[in-house]
């Protein structure tokens, strides 16, 4: 019978991955998907294109764990190592497989170039290997048991990897651990503080575990965002989809209104889509976030059904000629204050022709900064044919945290007072 | 004598770096400083809250190389097992240090709160060990020597790992190993792809090794950007800096114009300081980029005194009314073309009444293209007192990649406009 596949550990391979500018994002997926099968990750590690690190690395995984997936240095040249390292730590003979050459030849073919002698590595399979077919580029992957374990050995660029993880591992690792899987639930939270969030979700995530089912909960917060991750790992799927399901309610109900999401829709396709129910058009009035608003709005593909476009009023010049903000305004409660952001958001809802104008004026910083308003403090307003809703916030962190802030908050008033 | 140190192995402890969702960015940091002290990380690892792993990691890493860091697991709670665990294996006895228990005390005291009765973990230090003090936080590093070799225990928070390690662990291994540094030079380069680069610059980068300096480059490749990185490490300094700034010159030369900085200076950096310095203000007009590049540039801060702002015209209608467009111009061009784009930045300019004008008009997808005109299709123009240019490129990726693809572009279209 075969071992169950319980535990795994991820290596990257390749030295480019031990530079300060690289960060190995192929195990961020890998976990995830693991995860999902029940398969709980112990150690990341990354290692470089030496002979005997990475021997030792593959040495010291298969002895811990049920599963070693290796990610690139399945490349044609000298640094590309993980074959013949796999091989050799297994005591296995590398062979040329001719299918996999003719494999690789006919690619270049297909480019109209002839194949480089040194590609003649990537049909190189050690005995006993299983090939698994590349769809995406030239250096298959292999797969290889030993004791019990398995080893899988898949490229390194992303787009290769993860099909052939789809294609070839995760139906492996089904078979092979039947029934345990893991379920996950996202609840997407904007405009409290971590702190808020812990000391609401505590209770209820504390309290959800029953018939078997344990939940792992985590927080994890963002500049303008905090997700409550529920998990939980089993057999029963129905019974662990009954225990998240109602820790999603719980919690929607406890944190509301500031749930924007339980779907796993992001904040910007939330609001997008409550848009287009209603029929709203938007325009936007940015001071300090300079257009990252709009940004934000349209990285939503489609969102031109929705979003007219906006002033991005940095000077205040601007305000005044584009937006209508009466000098007086300004002069007498800043450019940085309610009645200003209240005139940006009528102004500019009323000069584009949309239901709903928003507007952010704000002191991002570093510089800028008074007593009375510090840095960080931030006027965000929404007009609708109706009223016009203005508020002051004070944010947190650097001049990137504090417009990223900003944003947030303002697709959230817009989000809330579509929902109303 | 003490050893030198010259190899490095990184340990990021937490179990939440195990998941999909974090990634250990310590590394990166440490890993910067410790090439340039001459020092090479030959592995990194993430290791969750288990004391037989986080015990098998140490324990290996501790055969391997000079020095050993350790990140996080340093908190009062049982999950922080990193100083029990490294007293175990090193077979130190761990002692509550009263100074150190003391320090916590007054530092809830100033908070006017008393010291849970969990924190007084953080005061045990094993026999031997050199006590870091920890200005930002309660857990205290701790450095130990064992057969030779160091393990340092540092903080996972990177706002009190960072300084940390500048102040006990960088004089230290500077102390260690006199002499031996590493210099490193970036060239960045907007408009070419990485095969390009790599082209012109493989002949340059491989032809400079002399007087025993051996050059390693990196190129990295983002949307709208390529860096390429040239470094050594020895002990001669001034022959790495003659043969490094020998390098940039060439490479600069040979990759002109398209090379915007070679002093760290991101692209809106170089974009801000010209304007400053040439007195002039810039205006823009986003379509397909919704506001990003506006974003992009007041991510300077100071931007203020050279960014106006703009219209974000994402419906053809503000193209019109606020951009002076003639609506002819997008009957008989499309809005994705290189007229309605010189329309966008010279009526923004004049509208504004500043120096310089950019717009950008395209198709991010992934709706929208056709035959003549598929995604990725971008117009992007500039207007000055003198003259308008308009240029079509056509960038590859997602809509992600092809917003900021757009926007490097137009950055990059504005620095050259401002070099005439």
């Amino acid at each position: 019978m075969n071992r169950r596949i319980e535990t795994a550990e991820i290596l990257a391979i390749g030295s480019e991955l031990l530079t300060p500018f690289r960060v190995d994002t192929n195990s961020l997926f890998l976990t995830a998907r693991l995860n999902e099968l029940g398969v709980v990750v112990r150690r990341k590690a990354v290692v470089g294109d030496r002979r005997d690190d990475l021997a030792a690395c593959v040495r010291e995984a298969l002895a811990r764990v049920d599963l070693v997936i290796t990610t690139g240095g399945l490349g044609p040249t000298d640094d590309d190592l993980t074959r013949e390292v796999v091989a050799d730590v297994l005591r296995r003979t590398l062979t040329v497989d001719e299918t996999i050459l003719a494999g690789i030849e006919a690619r270049f073919a297909r480019r109209g170039v002839p194949m480089p002698a040194i590609n003649r590595r990537q049909a190189c399979v050690p005995d006993g290997a299983t090939v698994l077919p590349n769809s995406e580029g030239t250096a298959p992957g292999l797969l290889l048991e030993h004791e019990g374990r398995l080893i899988a050995l898949l490229p390194g660029p992303p787009r290769e990897m993860q099909p052939m993880f789809a294609r070839a591992i995760a139906p492996l690792v089904e078979a092979r651990s039947p029934g345990r899987r893991l379920q996950r639930r996202v609840v997407k939270v904007t405009g409290r503080s971590e702190s808020q969030v812990e000391e609401i979700a505590n209770p209820i995530y504390t309290s959800l575990n029953r018939d078997g089912v344990v939940v792992d909960t985590t927080i994890l917060a963002t500049p303008g965002q905090i997700e409550v991750h529920l998990e939980s790992a089993g057999e029963d799927q129905q019974a662990i989809a009954a225990v998240l399901d109602e820790g999603v309610a719980r919690l929607a109900a406890a944190l509301s209104p500031a749930v924007f999401s339980t779907d796993g829709r992001t904040l910007e396709d939330v609001v997008g889509d409550t848009l287009r129910a209603r029929g709203w058009r938007v325009a936007v009035a940015e001071s300090c976030t300079g257009g990252l608003l709009g940004g934000r709005l349209t990285e939503v593909p489609g969102s031109s059904a929705y979003v007219l476009g906006g002033v991005i009023a940095y000077d205040n010049a601007v305000k005044i000629r584009d937006l209508d903000v009466p000098a007086s305004t300004i002069d007498e409660h800043g450019a940085v204050s309610e009645p200003v952001a209240a005139a940006m958001a009528a102004g500019v809802r009323r000069r584009f022709g949309a239901e709903i104008g928003v507007a952010i004026t704000g002191i991002a910083g570093p510089g800028g900064g008074t007593a009375a308003k510090p840095v960080g403090t931030v006027c965000i307003a929404v007009a609708t044919p109706d009223t016009v809703t203005a508020r002051t916030l004070l944010f947190p962190g650097d001049r990137d945290a504090i417009r990223r802030h900003s944003t947030s908050a303002a697709l959230d008033m817009v989000r809330r007072a579509l929902s109303v």
